[in-house]
C-alpha cells in the first residue's frame, strides 16, 4: 500500500522514471471498472463518492477513490477538506482514498488520472473511482478516463442545471439527482427530462437515479444503472473501441508533454534558438524548428 | 472593435491561422501595461476590475480587460454573470471587456491570452487586465503573462489565505485587501504581513494595499503601488529578463500545444502507430517514435 502511495504521487510528479513500470503493467485489468463521477460544488459528490465506497465494502469489492483536483496543485496527495469523512474506512486495506493535484502544468492531470487507474487495477483493486471537483475543461479531461460517468445534480441549484445546458451533458452516462429529499427534486428530473429529449437520439439514453446519499438511500438503483451502462458498452462493442482510443488520446497527450518540457530546456540552453526568439519578436519560427529539428531530443531520457 | 472581436475568438478556438497575423505584430508595445488579477472567488475581484477600468477611463486611458475561465470552455465570447455591471462601459469605445475559456485543451488558456495581449496592445490599449476566476494551476499559468500580478483577498474568507499558505503567494507583486470595511480587515492584514515575514528576503518586497472597490475607494493607492512595482521591474532589468522568458514560455506551450494535436491526428490516421499501441498495451512507444520521426509533422500546415 505504502508502495502504491509512493508511484501514485510519482505519477503526479510525472516523473518520466515511471516509464518502464507502466511498460510492464500493460493495461488496466478489463475487470477493473472505472466510475467518473463529476457535477457542480455542493451536488453533494464526496458524499456520494462516500456511500459507493461503503455500498462496494458490503458487496465484498475493493474499492479506490482518486479525487482530481485541477486547481491544487500544491496540496499533492493532501486530503480534501470534506474528505474527512471517509476516514471512517482509514483503516481497511481494501479501500483506498487520495487526493491529485494538476502539478507542473493543467494538461497533466488526465494523463497522471489514466496512470493512476493503471496501478490501482495492477494493485487489484475491483473498482476506481475518479472524482472531479467541478464541471470545466479538467472534468472533462478525466471524464475521458472513465468507463462510466455519474453527473451528479441536485435540487435548488441551477447553476448545475444551467452548466448542462451550456455543454456538459454529454459526458453523462448516468445522471444523478443527489439530495432527492429536498424540494425542488421534481422540478430537476424534469428539466434534465425535457434536455435529453431535446437531443439527438442516442443509442445509450443515460438514465436518471435519485439518491440520497448522506442516507445511502439510492445507491442500489444506482449501481444497477452503472452494470447497465457497462454491459451496453461490452455488448455494443464500444468498451473495446473506447479502449484503443484511450490509448490515442494518452499518446497524444504524453507527445505534448513530452515536447513541451523538452522544449523549456532547448530554449533555456541553447544560444541559437533565444536567438531565433529575440528576431523574430514572435515564438512560432522556434517552435518549428525545435520540432523539425530537434524532435528525437524531446523524448524523455535522450537529451 | 468588430475585427478585434473576431481575432480573439480565432485565438481562443487555437486557429493556427492566427500565426502570421501574430509573427507580423510582434510583441506586445513596451507601453502597454499588463495587469494580473487573480484571488479566490468572494474577494470581490470582478468589482476591483469594474473600478479598475473606472480609474483608467479617469484618467484618459484606454483598458481592456480579459476574464480568464479555465472552468468554461463552452461560453466562449460569453459575459461571466457578474460581469453585467461592467456593462456600463458598454458604449465607451476606449474599454473593451471579453471573457475567455480553454476551449479544446487546458494548458492553451495561457497561449490564449498571451497572444490576445499582443491583439489588444496592437490596437492600442494603454493598460491590458488578465481577471482570472480561481487561484490555482491556470491562475499561475495566466499570471506568467502579467508584468504585475494582484493577489486580490478578502477579511473573512478563511480560505484565501489558506491558498496562500500552501503555496500561491510567489504570484503576488501586489496584495489586495479588498471589502476592507468590513471585520476582519486587520486580521488578514496581519496574517499576510506575517507569511512575507517567514519567506526569504525578496528584491520586491510585495505592498498591502487596502481597497473598497465597490466604492472605488483606495483605488488610486492601488495604482500607485502598481506603478512602483513596474518602475521597479525596469530598472532592475526584470522586464528586459521577463520579455524573454515569456517568450521562452511561449514557444514551448506552442511546442506541446502543436505536437499533441498533430499526434492525435496521425494516430487517428496512421495503422502502423494504431498497431503498435495495441501490441504494447501502452502509449509510450508510439509517443516516442512519433517524436523521433515525424516531428516535421507536427507543424501545423506541414501535414
Amino acid at each position: 500500500m505504502r508502495a502504491l502511495a509512493r508511484a501514485i504521487s510519482l505519477v503526479e510528479r510525472r516523473d518520466p522514471s515511471t516509464r518502464e513500470l507502466f511498460e510492464t503493467l500493460g493495461e488496466p485489468r478489463p475487470e477493473t471498472e472505472i466510475l467518473g463521477l463529476t457535477g457542480a460544488p455542493g451536488t453533494g459528490k464526496s458524499t456520494l463518492a462516500d456511500a459507493l465506497v461503503a455500498w462496494h465494502r458490503a458487496h465484498g469489492e475493493s474499492v479506490a477513490v482518486i479525487a482530481c483536483d485541477p486547481n491544487s496543485p500544491f496540496t499533492g496527495g493532501a486530503i480534501f477538506g470534506d474528505r474527512i469523512r471517509m476516514q471512517r474506512h482509514a483503516l481497511d486495506p481494501d479501500v483506498f482514498i487520495r487526493s491529485m493535484g494538476a502539478r507542473g502544468h493543467l494538461g497533466g492531470l488526465a494523463l497522471a488520472s489514466r496512470e493512476a487507474v493503471r496501478l490501482l487495477s495492477a494493485y487489484g483493486f475491483d473498482r476506481v473511482i475518479l472524482e472531479t471537483v467541478g464541471v470545466g475543461q479538467s472534468e472533462l479531461e478525466v471524464a475521458g478516463v472513465a468507463d462510466t460517468t455519474l453527473l451528479v445534480l441536485a435540487p435548488g441549484l441551477g447553476d448545475g442545471v444551467q452548466m448542462i445546458k451550456a455543454g456538459i451533458m454529454e459526458i453523462a452516462d448516468v445522471f444523478v439527482v443527489n439530495k432527492a429529499d429536498q424540494p425542488g427534486y421534481e422540478r430537476t428530473v424534469l428539466e434534465i427530462r425535457s434536455m435529453l429529449n431535446m437531443g439527438p437520439k442516442l443509442p445509450w439514453k443515460p438514465p436518471i437515479v435519485a439518491t440520497v446519499a448522506s442516507r445511502g438511500e439510492g445507491i442500489d438503483e444506482l449501481m444497477e444503472a452503472v452494470a447497465r451502462h457497462r454491459a451496453f458498452l461490452v455488448s455494443s462493442g464500444r468498451m473495446e473501441a473506447r479502449r484503443l482510443e484511450r490509448l490515442k488520446d494518452e499518446a497524444a497527450d504524453l507527445v505534448g508533454e513530452w515536447s513541451r518540457k523538452a522544449a523549456r530546456r532547448l530554449l533555456e540552453d541553447d544560444d541559437d534558438l533565444a536567438g531565433r526568439l529575440e528576431a523574430d519578436k514572435a515564438p512560432y519560427g522556434a517552435a518549428e524548428s525545435i520540432l523539425k529539428e530537434e524532435g528525437a531530443r524531446l523524448v524523455p531520457g535522450q537529451q
